[in-house]
């Protein structure tokens, strides 16, 4: 059904007041932190002298804590002024000023501010913190050499099935077309696009979207930024040092892509914006299938879009980010669940490997690591397709456990 | 400064309020959960019917979740029946009528109930679920056979030390006096006593007190009783049979120890109740010192209450508790910070091992496991108490990182 110009105009200006407040989201991390170094430094103080003297370095390790967020303070400022001039027609530069509520409007979408921390005519909540928390370690996992062992096993497995199903001393890789949804900040589609494959990276979150814009079209050498990704972690810290260690980025350069390759980034839910059938050769999923609603329909979407013969490649594991998340719809498969829906859709298992062992954006020397035990899977969506009540009718007796 | 009968009497109210409200929340478990299931399966049948035929046995998994549910919620039942007879006269029994509001309280300690789900007089928060969800994990890990590489892990260190120091081929083991603060679930100080030193376990939290009274007083035989401890994961499941794997414990029989040996379990806040100086000859703590709001008043009990030439043995990331919890006071110090802290009290440190890796109550068929990296260390009250002043002159020149 098509919209109404009216509801056009209201869905542009949603967007845009969501881009302003991404923005503001990202700009306020500084501040937020600073406020929370201030609490610790607070209780440090109120305490009895006899605890000063046993950790008297406590203060300046502090302040120099402060450094760090004031400098990724200035690079996400740097990043704002920089990213993504082209959309909302660098009205993006609008300033946030803490005393003016622009048009007038609830900048916070009508809900209650109680829990906020407020910043302008904008008010936070520890998610959007966290989201910004997530994005700055994000840096590190896609464009930093600290970043390197956890690419090598995720987006690894990715490349060599690409290089050996569209081989390109045989092919033309311009010829093949590969989707990356759920891209965050592009280095899996970079990386398909280096290799010279016609590629598109699709991502949702403007938190993912804004830094990788900045990555791809801003920075021209490689280690040219410094970020502090750890800054925000006051726990499980070996060394104060630790908490203080800086990563460089790019350490690639993105621009150095073979001359006239497809690479594209799109904004976008993955379900709603890709609808045209029989158009990919590959789509490639790394730590993305979890993060829908229904992740039926991100299967439907993906058997639909894919060629006849087309592969499906996906990576990661089923932690299901909207399970548990009041008011919110969430339908939790199991892997074995998950595998029969697959081959009933119609795929074919090329291959398959469970209990790989890979982290997240992993704080190498923090004393609490997050280990996901991933499983891998080669999907093929065959040539002529089969009628789905062959599948359905083939399939009754298929028990969850084979 | 002594407590008037009034404050005396009104901090016996509190405690048996507490008491009843904590019984009232693993009775509510069950139901919480069920309510949890309830929704996914409203989501599930609102799928279209192609999804349903993709995934038709997920109603049967729930239903089988479901009867899980209940075995575990029938054994929280019979814990609450059997346990701590002796506590508050045996007021516990009392029937958490949900009609009913005893003495016309405010059983919800004059907090909104906003984002409470209410049973009986109470209502109770997400927080205070994932408590009874730890309590039941921490079964596993203290008296499962499933248990037991986590405890092979982390009790075994401090289990060899006392051995080692406290040999019983050359003293009595009854004459050492052992504590362990933050029992949990008492196995660590049962197998202390079990080699037949003098111990004594430490717990604040009703939540590990109470399923603790129940194993260590009422269970007769191993493998009494089955638990399904993974039923509440949704997420980073391999297969729904993961889901609802049982357990059994206890995986040795609580009563098995030496004739006349003193083992007890006392409740109540380590700094508050240990303040008797030079009492113990040993002092242990695994995944204990990270629970307090300022871990230096910790250090100072121990130093306190150690005899001259006993040990601390510690063993545990440093997580920190009350970190990020809105009005708490919080103290993270780094383990080099601590470290310099404890040097400077005064302790020789006389073992020290980094990078040790060990989960804490670790679902061994999760698709996300929780690594900690942890530190162990075995330290002495010198026999010559060194003056402070001394300590502190001299360690001016030590640097975080030596």
């Amino acid at each position: 059904m098509a919209k109404t110009d009216e509801q056009l105009k209201e869905a542009a200006e949603m967007d845009h007041h969501h881009f302003v407040k991404t923005l503001a989201a990202f700009k306020f991390f500084g501040p937020h932190l600073l406020k929370r170094v201030e609490r610790s430094r607070a209780y440090y103080h109120s305490l009895p002298s006899a605890h000063h003297k046993l950790i008297r370095e406590f203060d300046e390790n502090l302040r120099n804590v402060e450094q760090c967020i004031s400098h990724n303070n200035d690079l996400i400022v740097n990043i704002i002024k920089h990213s993504a001039p082209d959309i909302f027609n660098g009205e993006h530069a609008y300033e946030l000023n803490p005393n003016s509520t622009p048009n007038g409007k609830d900048l916070n979408d009508g809900q209650t501010v109680a829990v906020r921390e407020k910043f302008g005519p904008f008010a936070f909540t520890d998610t959007e913190m966290d989201k910004v928390r997530s994005a700055l370690k994000q840096f590190v996992r896609d464009w930093s050499v600290e970043g390197k062992p956890e690419r090598d096993i995720c987006y690894q497995f990715v490349i060599d099935d690409v290089l050996e199903l569209f081989n390109p001393k045989k092919i033309n890789p311009a010829d093949v077309n590969i989707l990356v949804p759920g891209a965050g900040l592009g280095r899996l589609a970079w990386e398909l696009a280096h290799h010279g494959y016609t590629c598109q990276g699709n991502e949702w979150s403007l938190y993912m979207l804004i830094p990788a814009y900045f990555i791809l079209n801003t920075c021209k050498q490689i280690n040219e930024y410094k970020l502090y990704p750890w800054v925000a972690q006051f726990c499980n810290n070996m060394s104060r040092e630790d908490q203080m260690s800086p990563v460089y980025f790019p350490d690639v350069c993105p621009a150095d892509l073979p001359a006239n390759v497809h690479f594209s980034m799109a904004a976008g839910d993955f379900v709603e914006i890709y609808t045209d059938p029989n158009t990919w050769d590959c789509i490639a999923t790394v730590f993305f299938i979890d993060t829908a609603h229904n992740i039926l329909n991100y299967l439907d979407t993906i058997w639909h879009i894919l060629k006849p013969g087309g592969y499906w490649i996906n990576f990661g594991p089923l932690l299901y980010h909207f399970s548990d998340i009041p008011g919110e719809d969430s339908l939790e498969l199991s892997y074995s669940e998950l595998r029969l829906a697959i081959k009933r859709l119609g795929f074919e298992i090329m291959r398959e490997e469970t209990g790989i062992q890979c982290g997240y954006t992993q704080n190498p020397s923090s004393m609490l690591s997050y280990n996901y035990n991933c499983v891998y899977g080669l999907f093929r969506k065959p040539l002529t397709e089969v009628s789905t009540a062959n599948i359905i009718s083939e399939s009754t007796t298929v028990k969850e456990s084979e």
